[in-house]
């Protein structure tokens, strides 16, 4: 099979045609994987940090080319993107900083303890070690920041794994081009040329997580294609740990304490819905407000003003219309809409459906499923009671915002809802813009994620491709 | 279905029938156990140490009662008994201080940066609760420390989860009675009755791990059942951790330069290997040495005096002699034998297989699977080359041992080898008796665990049953 980029605001073809990389070729370039993985496993953390110091000056200082290349192919724009340049180098320095403070990767000393069982024991090192070859897989909304040299990327080799990435098929020039520039920074630092790879075609995923020399699997992208992903990789012989991040239906709770102002509230609330044509995974997909008419009316106002934005690609606008068109067949709900689309590219109008929480007894599933793309939906609730009910309904998802004065009465049991199904839970903010930092956890229970106890951003990422080893009875000169 | 203990030493039945508990009735207990952990998760760190310690207490003032069924039950001897008691409420008390030091289950810190993305960033707070309900399932070879209120339980109880432990059917009166004192000490501290709870039959295990409201699992056991269990969970809706550790073949690695003292290594090596009948998943299943007429001499001489101890149940031994007779006609060795046996009750003779590496090419994958019980092989070898290739060629395992002056040359390439397949690697010391400490690891890739970055064994247990939720941007009065 072969696959070439379309720009998504023309719907044209263009630029080179990539071939499916061949079972023979991935069976070689994970053979070299292996053997890179071996030799970069053993560096120190600070080689390591070098090595991704070194990619991130690379990608910064191609940012301009970068760039160029994905908004053709995505369609996000140059702004967008050179944030998210900013934002991937960033990440990669983090990982560096994390290496070369020694945090997730030095060793934890448990001293000797004189005497009998169990009180008693010998001395132990505990150590940890990449957890072998990781294979990770591009994100259509991404091209940077979740794709080639994303966190997953960035944390496994941090890690010390090496790592074969499967380019996404919406930025195949754009994962090239990241890789060819990471590929020749991290090899002029010395590390083997093998430690990253880059594979190109559908059916590389199943090779990838069925081949018994990877060893770990990470994703971010649609559920049914990370679904089949884990189910393999959880049915080998072996089973290896895979971390997809399945998509999100993220709770926005805003109380009465915090809406004294319905016009801004909307303008913020519609930036973060359609920021990126709202394909993003922390999407404020469903709001609740409390019951008020002067809301509704600000959102008709508002969104008919809004251009609709291309999607990243056709197969994600066919999702998303027929997504949209059975959530709004299932539910009762008053509909706010954007501009009219043109005829070329692939658009869709934004779109809000307002339904009252009362009605929604029947079709609480159809709300559950993520509607990806400029579509959201507005549950307004006349009691809190409502809210938490709805929320005790709703899948596992990665963020949830309460928007409040803090002395409110009911923060405090909205919150425990949050934090009951969502990995994130956001004060007074909108759930888009996933800070790289320390503290952050971008997870949450299936389908926001298939390991709950795992983040794939911040620093905590590297942990998930780190195996404990511990060594019992060394003597100080080993 | 129903199940009655077994003695062991004699094959006779004894005690109640522990009629399986219906599915109706485990509905109930899992209604009640979400409940619990709802109260039980909520509670301070300091709370549940308190409840730990509780249960410690009753535990050692009711060890002369536990010992005694579990010896009736397990034929596992008073002495070791007695141990496992020790270290089961030792362990109990490990979460507790862990828990009263914060360690593991602290909030941490991220303090707010100003300025823009992505160096800019509000705080954030990263907490941890414990991930729901799990189902603990009890182990036949430690009827105290891997069963009712073992490390499993321990750690999922610190992490704030309520358990539903499934009981052995080895050792059904030890499970209860162990349940009962427990229940007890901690409703004695005001924890919610239902925080823990017991379940007997076979049918129950998939009940639990394909119930929507159990969150985690946790067992210890053989490959075939938990394999079976694993996929049940991972093949979920909403998949869910499932921590098996299924057994373990572990590889022990003289260099010459230990065994300067052949009669004093075979008596350790034989009381490691046949301690507990064998029935040790850190038991030296391969022993590798360099070739040593003398070392083989001494192996005839001592285990001809060895006595055969019982099994812990006819299912044991049967999947024992067939897996030994497996091993025996797929390897070209020379047998080693102990006393003969007697007819009554469950026995079979000790026996150590002797081949030599050159001569393994064939069999190598019959050395590869566990033959759980007093049976080991010795691989006498030429070259510290054919140790390497052979490890390489072995499947995961929970721990690695290397006999050796610590300034033997080939040390490092040893050390290196036994890390890349295990969870422990030991120096000059014998795989069994595994230290409950902070160091610890107790894992390994599969089939040792079916999760190689967690261990069952220390305070590092904890994190397997904690969901991270980060707060952001919450004002410091929440």
């Amino acid at each position: 099979m072969s696959n070439q980029s379309v720009n998504p605001r023309t719907g044209e073809k263009f630029g080179p045609v990539f071939m499916s990389t061949s079972p023979e070729a991935i069976n070689e370039i994970i053979s070299q994987s292996v053997a890179a993985h071996t030799l970069w496993s053993a560096t120190s953390p600070k080689e390591r940090a070098r090595g991704l110091g070194a990619i991130a000056d690379a990608l910064d200082s191609q940012t301009e080319a970068l760039v160029d290349i994905a908004d053709e192919e995505t369609g996000l724009g140059r702004v967008r993107l050179s944030g998210e340049v900013a934002r991937t180098t960033f990440q990669l320095r983090a990982f560096a900083s994390t290496l070369e403070e020694g945090r997730f990767v030095s060793d934890e000393i448990d001293a000797a303890v004189a005497g009998a069982p169990p009180q008693g024991h010998p001395k132990f090192v505990r150590t940890v070690r990449g957890i072998g070859p990781v294979a990770v897989f591009g994100a259509s909304n991404f091209p940077f920041a979740f794709s080639t040299l994303g966190g997953d990327t960035a944390s496994a080799l941090a890690a010390g794994c090496s790592v074969v990435v499967k380019a996404h098929p919406a930025h195949p020039q754009t994962a090239q081009l990241t890789f060819d520039i990471a590929r020749a920074a991290l090899s002029s630092t010395g590390a083997p040329t093998a430690v990253i790879s880059l594979v190109h075609g559908f059916e590389c995923g199943k090779t990838l997580v069925t081949d018994s020399r990877i060893s770990a699997g990470a994703f971010t992208g649609s559920r049914a294609g990370g679904r089949a992903l884990f189910d393999l990789a959880q049915a080998r012989k072996y089973p290896i740990p895979f971390y997809g991040e399945l998509g999100s239906v993220n709770p926005v709770v805003v109380l009465k304490s915090a809406l004294d102002d319905p016009k801004t509230f909307v303008t913020a609330y519609l930036d973060s819905l359609l920021m990126g044509n709202g394909q993003f995974c922390t999407n404020p997909s469903v709001l609740f407000i409390p019951e008020s008419n002067e809301f509704v009316q600000e959102l008709h106002t508002q969104i008919v003003l809004r251009e609709a934005a291309p999607f990243l690609s056709e197969a994600t606008k066919k999702l998303h219309d027929s997504n949209r068109a059975q959530l709004l067949s299932s539910i009762d709900a008053v509909i706010c809409q954007g501009k009219p689309v043109s005829e070329s590219g692939f658009f869709s109008s934004a779109l809000v459906a307002v339904v009252k929480a009362k009605d929604l007894a029947q079709g609480l599933t159809d709300i559950g499923e993520e509607c990806f793309g400029p579509t959201g939906v507005v549950i307004s609730y006349s009691s809190v009671e409502q809210v938490i009910e709805i929320l005790s309904e709703m899948e596992g998802a990665l963020s949830g915002s309460l928007f409040a004065l803090f002395h409110d009465a009911d923060v405090s049991r909205v919150l425990d809802s949050l934090a009951s199904m969502c990995g994130r839970v956001a004060f007074n903010a909108w759930p888009t813009g996933v800070a790289v930092t320390y503290g952050q956890h971008h997870g949450g229970p299936y389908p926001a994620s298939t390991s709950s106890l795992h983040t794939s951003v911040g620093t905590h990422a590297i942990t998930r491709f780190l195996r404990p080893v511990t060594f019992q009875g060394l003597p100080d000169v080993l």
